[in-house]
């Protein structure tokens, strides 16, 4: 395998190991397989089944009378090095392992079993997922190789999840799925033999449909593998991570996927220095990536806040001030033209409240403002609030009219609520448009300064 | 008027100009009183309309042919001292202005005629809300005197707002109402006269329905009256704060309210020493307030981390650490019995994995593991995963039985998630019967770090 395709866009998987039961984890492969409508070769196999889902149960490896890109494999942990060897004599490159039971069951006879397979993987240079991870999925490719009932629900986009836990996998992809975030790749590492973080960083820098990466990470067995792949890729491609950190957690790491957990200081740092864009948390992890997918990063972190209601405007600020970015000092004649427009002159600064021009013919007044503050060359970026009330909808119209007119020319985020889903249109316009819009102020102000760090990157590099 | 009760459960209600025109804010106050289902008198007044949503409406506050218990003021600033004489002869006590223009304007004649209205109304004993307020609610009352839409989707509970600014307010409500979170009150202050944050928080300390106060601060004249308010209000009940910082937002907090922000170490440590939970951002003020007004606050920091999948309780773990929880070590005999129930002595540690349990017959399993956590000495809160999977169910339905049979006996509380709402029921089920969930590991972490706080607070005073 020159490269990772064939696991990720395989022409015909074999499925060993399935089950009629939804208690038993070998149900869902095949269930996810074939209602994700993947269209490629499926073959099933367990010697004491004959038909799963309308497909035809193989007894053997063997018996599949048709060539095989990939396995996935979803049996006891003992019978996974005779399967891998069936695997290897019928010339399958790739393998996603879903059982558990190895290095990190923490028992001797688990981390034998491990070398085992690997030993047999890396001799018919085999590439294995795993072994304990929840799969891999392709949205691009309707393959969905997870134990994951959400992935089904993921819909084609260009952020990828490359996770070691395949627990946080489930978590991310929920959010990212109730939050209309669309997929370009799902990838559960759990312990790593011979595919690791470099590797899938190094294939999702070329891969077309990914735009921004994200990590969730335990532990490493080799740092620097991983920070040499990102360099390669972060002018291209922003890298968002999340690491685990508190040497107190080793021994769950090690218990979970085999790893350490490490020092954090050493892994920021070299995290850092790579570009990456390490986070805190998982909310900013995925904030950030919504901001990455949606927005270019802007050259300097200089803000302009514009709002209809002075007080979301001065809780942006706050949190500007505490995510280290600048509030935009405006230029004399800027300011000359916003008071003019707004009709109040005491107001004509960041953040810039708008709410006397409310009795005015709103939606064009506006729309001149974003234009101004586009204009002007202090702002880096620019931070709507479009918080849902019937006399705000003119502010949300013009930004919205300003995104679909494709006159966005700096950096925009924004932040809005409704209450039971009131403005779920007006914020699907805003996004289909690219203009990220976050529930709280704080939490946009907080995605913008992800997208500042890799601006500093991609500009550095470029 | 003894007290603000008034106020905030009225009989009979005067709303000084009203509007047909959904685009003007004078159309907003009535018609949310009557789409609220206000039961007391609604006395519409505007000379120039004889009828309004079906209520006559009268050309003076005089021509009113009952007694008025408050007014509504939403007329121009120009206007409301002429106003508020017309209130202070016909015996009203109190009034709630939206309307703006005055000190927070910035102009000379805004703050003059802020004075001239104070003045009216300090001689007339009327305790006014605001000016520059968008209202009060209160759901026991039905009563909607604001300029929020949003209020009308609050459905009653035991969480109080009192925010300075209405926007903020506004955020503050579609998030409640979103994440199903019941209100006993929400109150915009505004610019703040003769009813300030001290007297608000005293008057919802006595408040039945009040369980936990969520105050937005940008800046306060007198923040020692608030502190002594809270001193005695926080042994019964918690008080939540989000105060703006950064003296360079000043001049516009001034532009908004009129008020300064001043230092916010000198804040902070007074909440601190007054027993106030001050928070960073408006995610943190609504899921602390969320954990405090479903979970009693435990006596201690220790938490016992339990998932069935490793890596979600790793991260909650890393949360810990980060917001000052420690690890609880389980008991020897506690390990023991864990090891024993899951079948793997390795995983019986904190964060307790139970992905070995899922072969068995599991949510007996799961409800004796929470069963034994809950009588380990070393344990003060219980934080427990539950991310939707068709095979994770047995463990969510051991918390849910643990909590419909009333069986919690320490603090609770749990992270889930389902895409496209298939949990939903499950979720509600667990904070029908007080377990607060939230949607990723680090958000139930930082709020059980709240209940923490609140619970040195509480046990030290009482």
């Amino acid at each position: 395998m020159d490269n990772l395709d064939t696991l990720f866009y395989p022409q015909s998987v074999a499925v060993i190991g399935v089950s009629e039961s939804p208690q038993k984890w070998a149900y869902y492969p095949i269930k996810h397989l074939v209602d994700g409508g993947f269209s490629g070769g499926i073959y099933p196999v367990n010697p004491r089944l004959s038909h799963i889902f309308g497909l035809k149960v193989y007894p053997s490896i063997e018996a599949i009378p048709a060539e095989v890109d990939i396995a996935i494999i979803v049996v006891s942990a003992h019978l996974v090095p005779s399967v891998l060897k069936e695997c290897a004599q019928k010339g399958i490159r790739g393998a996603v392992i879903l059982s558990g039971g190895f290095e990190e069951s923490g028992m001797e006879s688990g981390a034998k079993l491990q070398e085992e397979i690997m030993a047999i993987a890396d001799r018919a240079k085999i590439k294995i997922i795993g072994p304990n991870s929840v799969g891999i999925g392709n949205p691009y490719a309707n393959f969905n190789a997870t134990l994951e009932s959400s992935f089904i629900d993921a819909c084609r986009g260009n952020i990828a999840i490359v996770s070691q836990s395949g627990g946080v996998c489930a978590f991310l992809l929920n959010s990212m799925i109730n939050q209309n975030l669309g997929i370009s790749m799902v990838m559960s590492l759990g312990n790593r033999w011979n595919v690791d973080f470099a590797d899938l960083v190094e294939y999702l820098g070329k891969h077309q449909q990914t735009k921004v990466i994200t990590l969730y990470i335990e532990g490493l067995d080799n740092p620097h593998k991983l920070i040499e792949a990102a360099k390669g890729v972060v002018p291209q491609k922003p890298i968002v991570a999340y690491k685990v950190r508190g040497e107190s957690l080793n021994r769950a790491a090690y218990a979970h996927t085999a790893s350490l957990v490490g020092r954090y200081e050493v892994y920021n740092a070299a995290f850092s220095q790579a570009g990456i864009i390490a986070v805190d948390d998982l909310t900013e992890l995925i904030d950030v990536a919504k901001a990455l997918a949606f927005q270019s990063p802007p050259r300097g972190n200089r803000v302009a806040i514009l709002s209809g209601q002075a007080g979301p405007g001065i809780v942006a600020a706050t949190a500007c001030q505490h995510y280290g970015l600048t509030l935009a000092e405006f230029s004399p004649q800027g300011k000359k033209k916003l008071g003019k427009l707004v009709g109040t002159p005491f107001f004509s600064e960041n953040p810039f409240d708008m709410g006397a021009a409310f009795v005015k013919d709103t939606t064009q007044i506006f729309q001149q403002v974003l234009e101004i503050l586009q204009r002007e060359e202090e702002v880096d970026a620019i931070v709507v609030s479009c918080v849902y009330h019937p006399l705000n909808t003119p502010l949300i119209e013009s930004l919205i009219n300003l995104a679909e007119d494709k006159a966005v020319t700096k950096t925009i985020v924004a932040f809005g609520s409704s209450p039971k889903g009131i403005a779920d249109q007006q914020i699907a316009r805003l996004e289909n448009n690219h203009i990220p819009v976050y529930p709280l102020p704080d939490r946009a102000v907080k995605a913008l300064a992800g997208l500042v760090r890799y601006g500093k990157v991609r500009y550095l590099t470029s």
